[in-house]
């Protein structure tokens, strides 16, 4: 059986070109004992991708050198050696960019896929939802009444911080790049307001919107936005550093500047990884189902077609900032 | 009654030099209702100095142009309209660079300097002594066998953090400028190492002495230093921001660029201000002249003379370095 695959063959400086990538066809591996067949369905396209083409110490390791792509993704067993799973069964685990993986049945999850568009499982109610639901529950640790402020805020992960936010109560502004991200976030996700940073001053625009203040800042992006917001922070504010993705093409690395804030404001700057939660995973994506049926989470998620051979077109478009929610390839 | 004072009369950008002090002779106030007149006897020499020499938003107002430069001091009550206070009272206060200072009762507390030197109250037992205190206690919250670092070893609330963390079973390294002063850290205040950051590669010399990483990050100083300990911390380590000394007189500033170590290792970085903790000032003042009596704890620190007229060049040689614990000058 043929596989299309996604190799990486040279580690990016800077934005990731062509050069990165192989795409090739081989021949799928067959299960051995305790493993499984999976037919990818859909990948995750994540900014974390990144890092992981890189060659430094991270929370997780790089991707080597003539390796398949890693990635998350959903698919179906279709071939089992496996008493956990059974042909048919729809998981989700790091399958990478290839139409087909065999993977030990340690590594991999059942989802329930019914009731649910699959893609949710990779967005809403996959890794993205729950880097959102800890890190705003646990680290950010909103009050209700108290003004939260995401950025990224039409991307996967800041689309639900600010939504959980607005559940809890919350006044809640969102930062994204253009008039229609904006506009998405307060029509169809309900935040309070969203400030386009590429439009005039984001200070500024803030601070009318903010008069009294952040409490909480969720990062997804870093550089200048992290830094501006490190000037309008309360007293005992939380900033949740969750991403970074200003930075991760950058070849000079941008410091927050005004980090004293923190000591002038007593306030705590925390950085958080969603595996050290895995225990509490069914409880998250339990809770999320509810509020997503009870209309208050809205699940959203863009697919893009293309299949393996699309991947390389996709990530460019994650770090040109052109997805609205989650975005997703479709592979199958 | 003659008065010497220093008055601030022009901001300094940078390094602050003679043109940003007034030294005058005025006549000493008179006591109103309620308030008492004191004869200074030592005045604390702070870091925190540079920063009430701005104008701008910070944990507390500035100084006004015009006005005497505000000091940390100890001294005795000389005449009192107060209920509270009787002549020949040892007090600290916010008194002032000046001989005489007329405050209103509630800014005055009563210290007790029986057993211990007058001075210990400005240092050890006084705000350096509770910004150590708090700061490592409650925010760095080092565990038994932890590795836990501080910069700034040498002075005032560096060499308190350091010798409170032995006794909390920790391994204790310092960083500190020069050879005589990192050999005072080991010999005088038993750190367990100290590295001379003027000498060699720091982050060589610190891996050597940290072979598990480092789990508590006491910083007083920012800059270079705090972005080589970033790639040093373990995972969940407590990064204390005290000050940042190497930042106070540069025109710009250096963001920590290695911050994303946060993220990676699921750390926090979080600032502290030492008047939050007041209504706890008499329990750690007790249990820390407990372990000054028991040997423990080193009060340390250096008298300049020089009085009032001093009092500019002693504020140079702390930001040269130039002292070994705190840094006190004699104004009686």
């Amino acid at each position: 059986m043929q596989n299309q695959q996604i190799l990486l063959i040279q580690r990016p400086i800077g934005t990731p070109g062509p050069e990165s990538w192989s795409y090739i066809t081989s021949v799928a591996a067959e299960p051995s004992e305790n493993e499984v067949l999976i037919k990818t369905a859909y990948l995750s396209i994540d900014p974390a991708m990144r890092g992981w083409m890189n060659d430094s110490k991270s929370y997780i390791k790089p991707v080597e050198l003539g390796q398949v792509m890693r990635a998350l993704g959903i698919g179906e067993v279709i071939k089992s050696n496996s008493s956990y799973f059974k042909v048919g069964d729809w998981v989700s685990a790091s399958v990478g960019v290839q139409q087909y993986a065999v993977l030990p049945e340690k590594e991999v999850s059942k989802i329930d896929v019914s009731g649910f568009e699959a893609p949710a499982y990779l967005g809403t109610l996959g890794m993205s939802g729950l880097t959102a639901y800890f890190g705003i529950l646990d680290t950010g640790a909103p009050v209700s009444g108290e003004t939260v402020v995401v950025s990224g805020a039409a991307g996967a992960v800041g689309s639900v911080v600010g939504q959980i936010a607005k559940i809890k109560g919350c006044k809640v502004i969102g930062i994204a790049g253009g008039k229609d991200k904006c506009d998405y976030v307060v029509n169809e996700l309900g935040f309070d307001a969203c400030i386009d940073y590429k439009e005039g001053s984001l200070r500024k625009n803030l601070k009318e919107v903010c008069p009294d203040g952040v409490d909480v800042y969720f990062d997804n992006v870093g550089g200048d936005i992290l830094d501006t917001l490190l000037t309008l922070i309360n007293k005992k504010a939380r900033i949740v550093i969750c991403g970074a993705i200003s930075q991760y093409n950058a070849t000079a690395l941008q410091g927050p500047k005004n980090y004293l804030s923190l000591l002038v404001n007593r306030a705590k700057m925390e950085g958080i990884v969603v595996f050290d939660n895995y225990k509490r995973y069914p409880e998250a994506i339990e809770q999320m189902k509810i509020w997503i049926k009870e209309g208050k989470l809205n699940a959203n998620y863009q697919v893009e077609e293309g299949g393996v051979a699309g991947f390389p077109a996709v990530l460019d478009a994650l770090f040109a900032g052109k997805n609205t929610g989650k975005l997703v390839l479709k592979i199958d």
